[in-house]
């Protein structure tokens, strides 16, 4: 059978990610990792895990391993709806918030509709908006997020969606200033547009003050998706939306259709792990923990690099952004840094129209402190190379 | 924000489960269920399951809990291909069955395509489908599948799948003979028209002789789907598709934009499980007790049931199908079998076209063997009334 000839059309609209394929380079034992967005594993709190896991299956085996409903477990959904002032009604689990972003994606957008994302953004995103066939409208962004002028401009196209992280952004680091978002608020109300906030890394805040999510300030028009990746683990793929329930139910009835429902076995695990405020002693181990790699990291990037090279300086996250000279490819330039041991993820791979290719990502969440000042030394060595070649 | 407004059109085709409504019903406590599909909570093998968890954790957190591969748990699918004769390059790893049928339809249909189905079928898969917005070709079946005359008319207009359940269907219980899946296979090569074979039941057999699958008869042409669902327990959300590694590109780049990858943990609990054939002694614990429930069953409709009442007689699975008078609505009847405080599956849900209300789903699963015979009897003076009503 001569398959491609069978495929559904939107097939030839799904690339693989570029990172995945980076991260499989990056596997030799003894590479200098600043490639993938993984979580510190030092960080996951196994041994809790464990105690959760065995009380689940000694307590409710019958409930843990039995189908469940769609919406998912509903004292982890009080837990969650706890953390923003919301109630269960408002909150469905999601296998990870990649599901999350395929959910949304199925539920608002038909083939060639338009959607507003930063430039750069979020690749995982990208593929998942990706399989419905759509178009991107790119804003320009500087450190505090996206330009509003830019912003307005892509408004006036009639997106259907809005996509945007505004808490150490990635792949950028960057914060949304508080301005910015009142901005990017009354310009979606403006232009009747709904706002999918991307918040991940909302709890990695280690430097800087609290700002207030989308969803806070405009509720009636924002759909909010965090994670339990980031400051539990990414293995057990549990994720959630906020969203007014008029929106939750098409999200519920595609999840229904996508995979019926998470595992009820890792959601009752993560709510027994959730108990006695447990979640906030170890999302101040993770903010310590990732502080120390990001101080490290620009540290390193103050020692090596040269001024031609800039960076910027996150407050929160695992991720910072890189720009080189103008001329200068971070797509090519992967191998010279993989031949000295040091993997970063060109910049390339983020961006939905034009690429600004003298840009790359780095992740300081799993080298050692000892790899992160080794790897900039690597690197700035690659980059000033380079710059000498021209 | 008015949300009906922003939706995507295929919004308008996603539907509820009657199913999961039906199951919301039957949440009372002094219900006799044959509604849901649930597997026997006490076959989950708990114990083994705790063990194993135990062990993952102890031995091997950090990739337990961390990001993994998209096509899964590599050992896992090891011992799946070992199942089939095949090696892991031809196992994709999804989240439950459901995930694989969305995946496939994800590749294969666009818009308008046509699906070919059983009528009657399995309705999450036209839950699955119904999402792309194709349309269905019912297949006529008697007790051995799919007729081979009303199949070669739908496989003449031009169908982009066809969409089977060969071993004790979900919702029939019936089992394709060996003739007819041999003609289905040449039927499809004729026409060049790709099978799904969803085999979630296939280790299920509790009476009559192993037939083979159809991917072993042709598969260059079969996408094969099971589960761990009804052998170990649902709650992992844990299933895999077998198929030519052409297909499985596309699968696997479909699926890491719709959940990046199963959970780690999960896998690598089950392979734990799976080790030194664990699996055969558990499989041959679960079909001895649907055997007991499904002759218990039988027994039951044999001996309250008018002659008027027809049913299926499984060779293995969960259920079993049942034809009242053709006047008679299993529908508008659910409401008196729930006040005799008996619940089960109207026949209707099960039809992508025309439907035969006076069809209904039976399981025989986690009823107990008193509960079945009172429940069967409850459910005769049901029948037996509106029969005399008329």
């Amino acid at each position: 059978m001569n398959w491609q000839d069978h495929f559904a059309r939107r097939v030839d609209n799904i690339k693989p990610s570029t990172i995945r394929e980076i991260l499989k380079l990056t596997r030799q034992a003894d590479m200098i990792s600043f490639a993938g967005g993984l979580p510190a594993p030092s960080l996951f709190p196994t041994k809790r895990i464990k105690d959760a896991s065995n009380k689940v299956l000694d307590n409710e085996p019958e409930k843990a391993l039995q189908y469940s409903t769609t919406e998912g477990y509903l004292p982890l959904r009080e837990w969650i709806a706890g953390t923003m002032n919301q109630n269960a009604e408002s909150v469905q689990i999601v296998s990870g918030s990649q599901q999350g972003l395929d959910l949304i994606a199925k539920i608002f957008l038909n083939k060639n509709d338009k959607v507003v994302v930063a430039s750069p953004t979020y690749m995982g995103a990208l593929r998942a908006f990706d399989v419905y066939e759509v178009d991107y409208l790119s804003v320009e962004c500087d450190d505090d997020g996206m330009l509003p002028d830019s912003l307005e401009n892509a408004l006036r196209q009639k997106p259907k969606i809005v996509y945007v992280i505004p808490n150490f952004d990635n792949p950028s680091g960057t914060t949304m200033s508080l301005e910015r978002r009142q901005a990017l608020v009354e310009l979606a109300r403006k232009y009747n547009v709904p706002i999918i906030e991307d918040n991940p890394y909302g709890e990695l805040r280690f430097r800087g003050e609290y700002l207030p999510n989308l969803f806070d300030l405009a509720p009636e028009m924002v759909i909010y998706c965090s994670t339990f990746s980031k400051i539990m683990a990414p293995g057990f793929r549990l994720a959630w939306i906020i969203a007014s329930p008029e929106v939750l139910v098409p999200i519920n009835m595609a999840k229904q259709a996508s995979d019926l429902h998470t595992s009820s076995f890792t959601q009752m695990i993560t709510y027994e792990v959730t108990k006695d405020n447990f979640m906030n002693e170890q999302i101040a181990k993770v903010r310590a923990y990732y502080k120390i790699q990001n101080e490290a990291m620009l540290a390193a990037l103050d020692s090596y690099f040269p001024e031609e090279i800039t960076w910027t300086k996150p407050e929160g996250g695992m991720f910072l952004w890189l720009t080189l000279a103008k001329h200068l490819d971070a797509t090519a330039l992967i191998h010279d840094a993989v031949a000295k041991k040091v993997a970063y993820v060109p910049g390339e791979a983020f961006f939905a129209n034009k690429s600004a290719k003298n840009t790359l990502r780095l992740s300081y969440s799993i080298a050692s402190l000892e790899q992160i000042d080794s790897g900039i030394k690597s690197l700035s060595e690659v980059f000033e190379t380079s710059l000498t070649k021209v």
